[in-house]
């Protein structure tokens, strides 16, 4: 049976129409007028109609710090589609020496039978022995062609240098991207340890331990270190103008350097983590919320294409898996759960408020990803592309609360804020999974994607 | 009668597909598979079928130095048929004093029934003075949204910098989008006396008494006043890394700046200006053609999206025009003939040489064109878009050469050259124009474009 | 007979000691001990002795709108000995095309006979036509080794780019230095015009209308052709950090550019310009005063070196001559009284502030000024110098006042502010001229100084 | 008996004069004309007098890969002297953890009764711990007012990040100068790895694994966290145009950061390293030779001060002890020997070869470096100021050779190289030490120099 979206505006991230658009199955057949077509019509009378939202930063089931992410494959998943996102590519992470395959393995099989959406992995490399290099090559094989590497948390997930270079190498070599998460480790390492003999203990020492010039200084080596490598390098979660203008600076000299920001980067702010209380625990991430004065220079980064993605790098703990850090800023575990927010808080700060065309939130939120990451029959709403599609109702109030959230989290990081318009249906592969309010699809209709590899002409 | 373009890989600035297209009058209203259609079927097996390129720098029936460019409205936009370009923005200059309406019935009484493709025009203001600038309104209300200025040729075109401020100031009120010819015209005035008075009269010193500094200088200033301005600009005809370097800082501070640069400056070079005879003087253009150094950086510039576009700059002159500057290299004739070859030398040097994707190439030639120049119907393939459609062949060979030039030139810069693919038709607005050989229109099929007001967010 | 100025801390640019300094007729003979000398001892015991200062931008009985500047080589001299100031190079300004010869005797004509320090000449150029340029060498022979030009002032002192060229060109060949007065003049009139348009007459507006765009754009273009040129340029008067910026830019690229900031721009703000009643009309000067913004970083510019020389761009008006701009803003004479006030003031606020040593006030005061433009007998104490010394008491307090300034103004813009320390004695070639409150030259006793070529190894 | 250096040309940073120079003991009493005075006179007609240079970077009997410099601090002095250096601040090298008292004490032990003229010590401190980082004040109470620390040779002498940190939050709050080693030890033992694997063992390829970015990142990083950290910071042996320009990025945002260069950065290239044989380990040092590309900006950094001084990183191994890399280049000991080269080298390459003028050699080898390191009698030649003093002969021709050479090396760099002056009298502290060819002191003459801490203003 094919499905019909009738009359909504089709938007994709170089042009705009009226037009129907034809599923058959899992994929798009047509875009255009289909008067006498025989199929199931789902009125979009109204509303845009968007190719699927990707999301390439999230953590689901993901140890950190003696607990796990609050979300799993499930329950992460109906949050995103509920939000309008059709695709997630997750971080699988290297949990052993000497090589991927089992960490990989270990990762699968927590999301297999689990999602809601498609999902990919990026395989973060904690530890660059020889073997791991060596086996870089059987990830590619499975369609991971993105590796990540940290140049932060030393003795837990950090690389020092000679590490990373022998993953942009390799990875290069491979026609794979490589990742960066670029704070300088050991500097905030000794910042943390002063803080804490200084009995600086709250929240907000977490953000002021964590300062812009250590992003930048990091962000700044890890787009030189590429360029020496001849390597194509994608820094993620930049949350602030110093750490931006050192990818801008590389790509004004015709580096292969890219980046993305997050939602939490563009919305919240430093502030945040000074609620009273312990509540500013549930704003902790890493790179931390900065000064709201970033914010602008992130949108027009976004504007002028120095960014080319927003992402959430959602990562939930409950309140009572961030009170392990009562009396130790440290030890709070470190993320936000945003995967299901991205969407209409971009539509309504980014549409509504005049700051970028609807193409370009569907550009940044899907287009771009699909073509950063290799997804290659997502990103776009046309013949041949999975049918991974959107129906959003710029009329369709949200309020945003622990209430209407499908995440695995106690609380609400936008508690009460409104939008003017959300997502009314959302399909995977043509399957309704979201429908104005209700989840429609069982733990495992999302399905692993393999990935192709990286090609900067694509960008 | 509808017509379906048949199994084509349809090529837009965000992504490919196998699709037919279908066309109904002269408007796209379907893309996808059409298998029952009742249609003239047009078989694009083997082709990419892209959106018409748009070319918003060309100089048809332009006077300049008292001889006027050799292609007129009709045998230009043939020209520009057969190389796969649709449609046009032609600079109409202004001519008087005191108003810039006269000027414009100039021009439109010049190419009024005389195209083969559409057209829009730019407003080149020379005399920017308060009735000039008062009557800028009255452009855009005729669909005229951009307004050019030279910083170049002083007592001929150039403004003042007030002027230029001024133009700014009101084109930013209109919502129109200014462009700016960047060259320091007294600097060069100063280097050109001097190299007259000392004998060298020949082409090459057409390009050694601008040089890249004065460019670059120019550039500088025109972006910085439009930032100072809260304008947005457009830099046009970029020849060289330190001029783009202006723009891409620029950027890196959130400016609105974009810039175009032209085939000539990807394929040739100062060089040719050296040429033995006076061969030289056929590549006499402004900014001269430059050291082939700044060619990667260019591609590097276009691959990043530093610049915008790739056009032509299209003003023809015959050799015998040319040797108005026999003696006397300040006396030539400005200007090129390559309306024809922008898509076929950047599909053979950018596609196939691997430098860009068939998308970038579609993007810079033709969706970001009717992006920034408000050509709301054109620069994509999909519904409701006019039906203005290459079917681009990738075998079929095309040879260079004034034989198979349609332009009114007695030689051809790429006389001889081969590329491996090249346009086997040419639809405009549904109709074919161009058909593996012939033109099929009568002057006159072409319309005059109504453009949108400038939008940032569109890019 | 000698004189021993004896036990001071002398301060040179490099170095401090504290040691005697013997003088014989009008030079230094030695400095050291000099026990049992034959000589008129002046007692420098807990004082510094310094180079006497040298202010390399001066107006004095200068004809500007309409006008002339309020003190004359007597007056002015006076009240620059009073100051520390031992030596000025003033503007000599071309008054008639075709040559410089017949404005240099005026300005020598007027300065002869009157002076109480030694004073050379620049010569600014305001019409750089072929004879022009042509006389340029006769005034090396002069001794005149530097040319001004001015980028601002359309239809009064500005050249245009070409004229500017030509200047920068001819100083190369004859080792002078290039000085530019860096305001995009056609810009500013733009402004100024709309102001007044707008009945925007107040002196506030003269700021308001020149804003630090248009000086960092000027200097980014002067600074850029003298580059294109390779000839060596100084900027004068910098006001801003946008302005500093280009030419810590361009020494950052090697190029030979120089600059010096005035002691308003470090003193004095924009919102100088916005007393009451029309007392704003006394801190008109071009480049403007500026937020407050800008100070510590022309602070730091002349700490690392960035710029070179403080100087006071001293022109002085009265009220009455102020109020030639009531109700029009562009009509105020432009201008400071300062030529008495640098040392104290830097002195204070340099020294006392721990901003600046004092041999680094010295420096940017009197070596690095000697230097820049040839003095070469001048700018240090040591053997072989002239004998310009200041005896600087860091005890003697001093209150600027009209009461206490012996410039020929009626009013101070310093009124009411103190320092701790100034000058109590300065000797010119061996003469006191200023003796704790009293002039005891006559006029004439200040000399013409014949100034050698630039070189750049100086500096 | 005082002494009277008569009739030569003193040059200072600041000025030259002919003038003649006083001795009594120790000091200088007096420049000027001195004619009935009673004192040995030393005739200095047609030779320029100049402050005794100091050398800042020196490895006299250090202990290194197995070996040790060949050089001890007798040897090692003559041959400053007699290459005009009158003062040496040696590297004390941390051997154990916990504290810096007993490195300092052994180092203090070789060097007492040893040298020929004044020394001083920095601190390398290779292991910031926290005991380490208290004693730090003992070092600044005995006069040692620098700490150098590495971000090359892991495991052997290099600092991570937080270290580094530690100690630039110390030394600023002590007043003292961090000093900083910038490559990216990490990297570059990747690259070294990656060598060697390949069987790339030459003294070449200690080049090719050390490449200028990687010395350029280092630099970045450095001076980036001393501004984090508000902490003067100094950057030893600059080597390149890319390292430069991060110490010209951060000055021109204002910040306290210095560097300097090495004679033979200035002199030899990475062809050096190409020698046929294995002479090429003679030129093994760290960073390596650069393409001589990198020279002309090293000389415009001289000259704009952009770096403030020069020095020879002294660290002398004969061919025995760099064949212990035969057959693994990381294993030849890193040092060149050039103590003695310094100011022959820079008064023919730079004052004769027109680049520099001889009061910029004077101030980059030994005013400024006086400054830099709070040497306050030294770096000038004036009343107060130690007898530190060279008599510069234009006309005294030498020949490089390891005949001519002081230095415990049996090769020389410069073999066979020839300049038309050098020192032909070298005073320490009123005393000759070095006299046309001859030493006349004894081991010992040379003291031990207690130094001031940092002050920024007098750079």
């Amino acid at each position: 049976m094919r499905k019909l979206i009738r009359g909504g505006t089709v938007v994709n991230a170089s042009e705009s129409a009226t037009a129907d658009v034809l599923v058959d199955g899992e994929t798009v057949v047509g875009v255009g007028r289909f008067d006498g077509v025989d199929a199931e019509v789902i009125d979009a009378t109204g509303c845009f109609v968007l190719p699927g939202a990707i999301d390439n930063h999230t953590h689901l089931s993901m140890p950190f710090g003696g607990t796990w992410s609050a979300d799993d494959y499930d329950t992460g998943t109906r949050a995103a589609a509920a939000g309008g996102t059709t695709c997630i590519v997750d971080f699988a992470l290297q949990m052993h020496r000497g090589g991927l395959r089992s960490s990989l393995e270990e990762w699968m099989g927590r999301a297999e039978g689990a999602a809601h959406v498609d999902y990919g992995f990026h395989m973060a490399i904690t530890n660059a022995d020889a073997a791991t290099i060596a086996d870089m090559s059987s990830m590619v094989d499975e369609g991971i062609t993105s590796f990540k590497v940290f140049l932060a948390y030393p003795n837990v997930l950090m690389v020092t240098d000679d590490q990373y270079l022998a993953v942009l190498e390799r990875a290069r070599d491979l026609e794979a991207l490589t990742m960066v998460h670029c704070e300088n480790g050991h500097a905030i390492a000794h910042l943390v340890s002063k803080a804490l003999a200084a009995g600086q203990t709250d929240p907000i020492h977490h953000a002021l331990t964590r300062p812009e010039t250590m992003e930048a200084e990091a962000t700044g080596r890890a787009v030189r270190l590429a360029g020496f490598a001849g390597a194509p390098v994608f820094v993620v979660h930049v949350s602030c103008k110093a750490a931006a203008d050192e990818i801008i600076r590389a790509r004004a000299a015709g580096a292969r350097a890219y980046g993305e920001t997050c939602i939490q980067y563009l919305f919240n702010s430093v502030d945040d983590l000074r609620r009273p209380g312990f509540e500013g625990a549930r704003y902790v991430c890493s790179p931390p919320l900065r000064d709201a004065a970033n914010q602008p220079h992130l949108w027009d980064a976004l504007r002028l294409d120095h960014l080319q993605i927003v992402s959430t790098d959602h990562c939930p703990f409950n309140d009572e898996q961030k009170r392990l850090g009562l009396g130790d800023f440290s030890k709070i575990p470190n993320g936000l759960a945003a995967i299901q927010h991205r969407l209409p808080m971009l539509w309504e700060h980014g549409v509504r408020a005049g700051r970028l065309s609807p193409n370009r939130v569907v550009e940044i939120t899907s287009t771009a990803v699909a073509r950063m990451f290799g997804l290659e029959r997502k990103g776009w709403i046309g013949a041949g592309a999975d049918a991974d599609i959107v129906v959003f109702d710029p009329a369709r109030r949200h309020v945003f609360s622990c209430a209407t959230s499908l995440m695995n989290v106690d609380y609400d990081i936008y508690e009460g804020r409104e939008v003017a318009g959300s997502p009314r249906l959302t399909l995977s592969r043509g399957t309704v999974v979201w429908d104005d309010g209700r989840i429609c699809t069982r733990p495992g209709h999302g399905q692993y994607v393999r990935r192709a590899v990286f090609d900067a002409r694509r960008l």
